[in-house]
């Protein structure tokens, strides 16, 4: 049987796309960072992906309208002479073969697109609060390390040592079995919230990769009041900053 | 191999039936009002569903009589003018691939006899005795919503928060994915006990969309049995109605 | 791919052979009074299944040699004119799913033999120390039930309430529903260790069925032992026989 | 779908190959010394295997490139005039099932090769600190039994007694099933962290089945530390050298 539905808005065309993952994750800080750069550059959905590797669960809107668990593609065109496709979603597979096999399936779909490099977005939990939210990446090649070191991303030697779960690590390890040139950009986080201020510090990286300028008003209130929020938990203990799951 | 396996009593001829789903979940206010309905209106059974997503044993009847985990199929012709397909059963997927799995091949099934409508029938757990259980709706458009909210039926926005799991939110997102104007109806209820009265007042609420007259009178008994049970709990403790789960 | 290897010895030619499950459960009362009765009839081993649902592991014989985890099938010709096939192994599916598939795979293989009838062999714990084991069964008609009574097995209406789980469950479940007679034959036993003596009950039952005699001497001198050790339990404690789980 | 991902860097060609499974496992014994041999042999990669049944995960070297979880055939010509796939690998699968698929995919891959015998390497697990480890085999017959035992591999009759499970257990069990003589190597171990002491005596045997000599030193350096180790903990505690779990 069917175990994966793509149903679609569109077929549209597109060259060379950039495809771009931000799923929920760590600090959902790529969630934050990916959905705000699709929704400033009026992105398009054109598939909806529903699976048996996501909840059995409808969520519903202020009207009462259900949608079943499902992950999105959208696109947009021309961003700086480049087109983009982001996957988009509120949930990831919920078992670890449900993870791989997505991944697969999606990859299969927007390398029908003909994409020319993948770059996925996360978090990179450190349980502390974060001042100054460093990026952090991990790459298929030496070129794009070079490419993105230049906007700034990170490379401390074989860090995350742990390496990288889910999405973001999936996407771009399948990117480099098909030859695709593939980042992780991973936002510093305590990991504790939804971080708009790590989510920012992405959105900088990626206004260079992709040479736009984004209005960061919105994106930099919500960031103030994550330094309020660090500002009062060191006025608390500024010894101890591990929170615990707060959010 | 053959993962699900389905056994037709009969190939009902239908037009455009209505597909009532009427499995086990909270408080089992949806099995209890939908196998009252099908019951009342003489449904007969078309089909049974094993698969091995429902668990691996039998239940007995009173001869000892084996019968392997399973859903059924039943229908009804001309209620009201509408042929009806009722889901029920005992058991729904054990995983939740499972439950997806199951409710893409039932809906399959049920697609080709040219549904034009779904209503899943479950429980809102509220933890609370509940004195007058009120009907609560999530549905696929508002067309079916403004239907629905003139047979009582209440819709407090975005609720229930956390969405709907199982084969009752499942149908209704598949539904909505398919173009099928379907609802989800919960009836209030503590979630502690099989809550007839909750099922009445449901099965109140499907008598106006189907337009039938039904005899409430061992509903009515057996919701009565309810309240007795809830003006005890009201008495041992007026304040705290909590009762931990104890059925 | 192949989730399923079958290996076979021989392709016996068989005569409407009756189907006996034996696999390990419940005090291994099925395994044991099986194997008993394959062992004393001669039978030869014509399959051996592999599956990914069952553990991935080898055990060892006393000359180290390994032997994959797995089923087998057994058979003998011509018992009082009948010829029979044993399911026999030293493991159950390690999953629900796996369960089911794996019933659902052999009964394929056997149904492919012309098999006229389906025999269950498990065990009905009842966590006490039991005197004098009797034989309870679970059928899927009337008619089967009335022959077993003349054997001396006992039909409690509704009993075991909570149903059969496992291989026991499933073979007579989907024998109902391929219109196949079949019967799970249940020995009470405590459940806390290989009970011979409710094993050797049973076997007194399928003796019946099978009309035959076989030298139970090996299996009376096991009992007796199950029988001291019922004594010895009962002098250190006559009133509380819950032994808890020691072997 | 396509559930495992082979990419091959050749496709050599190679005359009855032995196979030699080195993946990770108790004290990491196995993979330790094969990884030793494979290395000591430049041996070459010729496939990786990427499967939905490992870890939904990317590791990063020093660099930050990422590699998918995956494991690799290597193979080397004419070692003693005979040549050798080893299996190598950081993972096993994620669940039973997934361990037998991949067993069963990888083992149709190498068998394309026609492989004339498997070897398997793996740990024996005592929880005590070892003085000098015994290697321990389980055979799939009585003639490479006799073989090794020439080489000084230990036979206790039955032991170990639970099995051997995962990728060291099925390899041998399907290479039974398939007719391929096969043997499972243990190197007797505390488990407690990377036997390299352990893995120099697995090296001891196959450098005697492969007909070769390797420069030990490393591996003697190594193996060195381990047993200050053991002195150490003697040590601190003659009596009791049951230490937990500590690497």
């Amino acid at each position: 049987m069917e175990k994966t539905i793509v149903i679609y808005d569109s077929r549209p065309s597109l060259k060379d796309p950039l495809f771009i993952e931000c799923l929920p994750g760590i600090g959902n800080v790529g969630k934050t960072a990916g959905d705000f750069i699709a929704d400033s550059l009026n992105a398009e959905r054109f598939a909806t992906i529903y699976s048996e590797h996501f909840p059995p669960q409808v969520l519903l809107d202020d009207d009462n309208i259900v949608e079943l668990a499902n992950n999105q593609l959208w696109y947009v065109k021309d961003v700086g002479g480049r087109d983009i496709i982001f996957l988009r979603g509120d949930c990831q597979g919920s078992t670890q073969e449900g993870q791989f096999e997505l991944c697969v399936e999606i990859l299969n779909i927007v390398m029908g697109y003909g994409i020319s490099g993948i770059i996925t977005l996360g978090g990179y939990g450190t349980g502390q609060m974060v001042d100054v939210p460093r990026i952090f990446g991990a790459v298929t090649d030496l070129k794009i390390k070079k490419e993105y070191k230049g906007y700034g991303v990170e490379f401390p030697p074989g860090d995350p040592a742990a390496g990288i779960i889910g999405a973001s690590g999936v996407f771009v390890g399948l990117g480099k079995v098909h030859g695709i040139p593939s980042i992780c950009i991973m936002g510093e986080t305590s990991g504790y919230f939804v971080d708009h201020k790590s989510a920012m510090a992405m959105v900088g990286v990626l206004m260079k990769k992709l040479d736009v300028e984004l209005d960061l008003t919105d994106l930099q209130d919500k960031s103030e009041k994550i330094d309020e929020l660090t500002a009062k938990v060191k006025e608390i203990d500024g010894r101890n900053q591990d929170l615990g799951y707060i959010g």
